[in-house]
């Protein structure tokens, strides 16, 4: 099983985020690259101790939208899209480079996340830019999106993640985050559905009902104190259960 | 003799400067990389052309500056100037790469290109970057200047370009364009300059005296209908003079 | 009638339009805020310019959006919306202060423009950021949209505008721009339908029906040397007709 | 005496200092207007308690740099510099007013703070956009500065600021950051401090000598838990002195 975390995410004197805490705990980091988050020195720092950890570094591309954390859908049209994801992926290889490692993977930030679950135009762009970029290049994302599907398609090595801390319908989608309870805050009651995804067991969905979650890898957030002792729980968990934690897309 | 001009200017809506006309005359092209201009659109077209044409991709380096252009200095620290120059040649090698090109040289744009002239700390900055990235990159600047002294202490393959338009002074420094007679207009004489330049013949310095030039590239301008002009004569004028013209740095 | 026009759309190095030729034609000048186009000295210089002519200054707020030239939609939080619409408006008027004018009306630009025609929350965002700002300030719109129904309803002056280039459907709303036929570019025929729709009398709809189209305004554009020319036909063809020019929203 | 501190420093996700917090302590609000950080949302939150609490509100100006925080010296045109202040003050002033206060006084950011200290065309720049702007303005800065020099000359209300947690030199000149001793950390320490230059009494310089800060405003920080303590100690012991707090240049 793999761990992935939204890292890199500070941006000038802004801070946010434990990244030295979460490349510990981690297997895969997904390092913004300027678009929504991250400067040139937050991402090679990010960069360098993934390399010393054996992190498998993965591009965390995103709409041009700093003020908005890259967290609103914009309407690019895709043909720009495609060329704004090849920049942020070859902004972050250099950086990866010259700290000794490599971009293994992409997995699409906030909005954009979200828009190609459904929205096809916007998922073939980024398949697109991948395809173009380095079609070895491993994606991630949620299982039934378009850009699965449509990666799977273009013949890219296509992995499927689940989210430590979030409650699923009985679709096996995410509850909304306005929803109440849609958000998990026990550490140890998030620690036992990442033991119960990793082993291949049912989860709980939120109406109850028995849900089986299929994934390569488990995303955990690290952007508070709480967060952290979750990740590290989520880990200590996983490797008491004997599970193996290495990264979905090959080390870094 | 290589001819290098400054291309992917346009911003988004913002268009400026002919590309496509330049890409037709000149055999280096300085392209912009999204600090002080360039979308990834726009990079991306003028790769694909410079690979068709076989001119040779160089990364035009800035401040990151949209707003100025990259024309005001700013006391950026040097290890994130190092760091902001790599981000820089990333982006663009990877849309380089997409369209069957790739960085070949490395010329900062603007202020930098000013700045590094004397700055040593943000000369070393950008060396540490271009050797970092990748050591077999060339440089392209001014002779004399601090970038030119330190990349080539640092093992880098180091050119000189001279300046088409631009009035030198005795001691081969460029007259400042505030000055009157800093900048000549008239074609044939400027292509009468570089056809001496070129033969490593002495031209005049703007007191009359001879001065010989030592350049391995010169610099045409593209931004006006009459600057294409001037390139175009340029180009006549070598070739006709049987000068083969051909990249600095290698084909694209 | 009214003459307005989209001004101060350059942006740094970038020039875009030709401002002074079109502020010597229009009567409001939709004057760009700084978040899709215009940085503080080009907003100053049109300012000044509009004021010594008398032309009534317009906030022409966006989405925050120099990359796309404010022309994708972002789906941006009402709330945020309503608060970067008053940062515009009191940044222009801050500029339009020093140069002996002010803010008399508001016309959202681009993709703003366009969504909150059926956007209500957006619309009802940029209703409010008005009415807190200045409820005495005109809004300028498209007859028919949420944007001006929900501005009457807010008590605000509002004020509707037809387009000079665009052809217009049956019904009244403009023919999308992807559509053959949708942009008209024939200077004499524009004005003889803007000369039409200032006397009140019925243009014809792309299908050849009479459509009468109410406008206490008229747009045109100044982004080209045709563009310009066709300005200065209408406003002529306009004045030859005995038709008063003058700003709706009250002189600078 | 006035309490001033840096506020609205957050800008969209990422959060910085403790503006509620501090606006429960001082009596001036310095407050971002969005050129090194501060997004709309986070300007009028600040407004509103300012004016809730009575504190006056000032427009902390500073180089358009939010990758670098204001913090970097750039070398802008000073037409260009007064024309972004203007512009800054503007886009505070309409936010202010939607909340039920005003812009009072101006307060130089960062690098432009420090550059202005000397800078003579970048100071008489600032001075130029408070005086075109509304020279009914206050402004505050460093004795001694060409910024306060200008200011005086030109007629604008000028007050001096102490810095709570700095060290000085016998010549009264803080002593730079990078040297040891720079900067105070205890809060008895620096309360005491406080009281001496409210009172008038003379501090120690670094060097152990006496010396005399004149100041109608004494700077405190929010950017961290203990600064947050420090600037409650210091309001304290001025009040428990029985000095009144209150703006140096009106209330909001």
């Amino acid at each position: 099983m793999d761990l992935n975390s939204d890292l890199a995410e500070s941006f000038g004197r802004w801070e946010l985020g434990d990244d030295d805490a979460l490349l510990d705990i981690v297997t895969s980091a997904n390092v913004a690259c300027g678009y929504h988050a991250g400067d040139a020195t937050v991402i090679r720092r990010a960069c360098a101790r993934a390399a010393t950890n054996g992190v498998a570094v993965g591009a965390q591309v995103a709409y041009r939208d700093l003020p908005g954390f890259g967290r609103r859908f914009i309407d690019v049209a895709p043909a720009e899209l495609t060329n704004d994801i090849v920049y942020q992926i070859g902004a972050l290889a250099g950086l990866a480079a010259i700290t000794g490692t490599r971009v293994s993977y992409v997995k699409p930030h906030g909005a954009l996340y979200n828009a190609i679950v459904t929205h096809t135009e916007q998922a073939a762009a980024v398949v697109e830019a991948v395809g173009e970029y380095d079609d070895r290049l491993a994606v991630l994302g949620l299982p039934g999106s378009e850009w699965l599907r449509l990666a799977e398609r273009a013949g890219l090595r296509v992995h499927r993640e689940a989210f430590a801390d979030r409650a699923y319908t009985p679709e096996g989608t995410l509850v909304p985050r306005r929803e109440s309870g849609a958000v998990l805050h026990d550490p140890d009651a998030i620690a036992e559905r990442c033991a119960r995804i990793a082993a291949g067991d049912p989860i709980e969905a939120v109406d109850g009902s028995p849900l089986t979650v299929q994934a390569d890898s488990i995303c955990v957030h690290g952007d508070s104190p709480g967060a952290v002792r979750i990740a590290e729980t989520v880990r200590d968990r996983l490797r008491g259960q004997g599970i193996r934690l290495r990264p979905f897309a090959g080390e870094g």
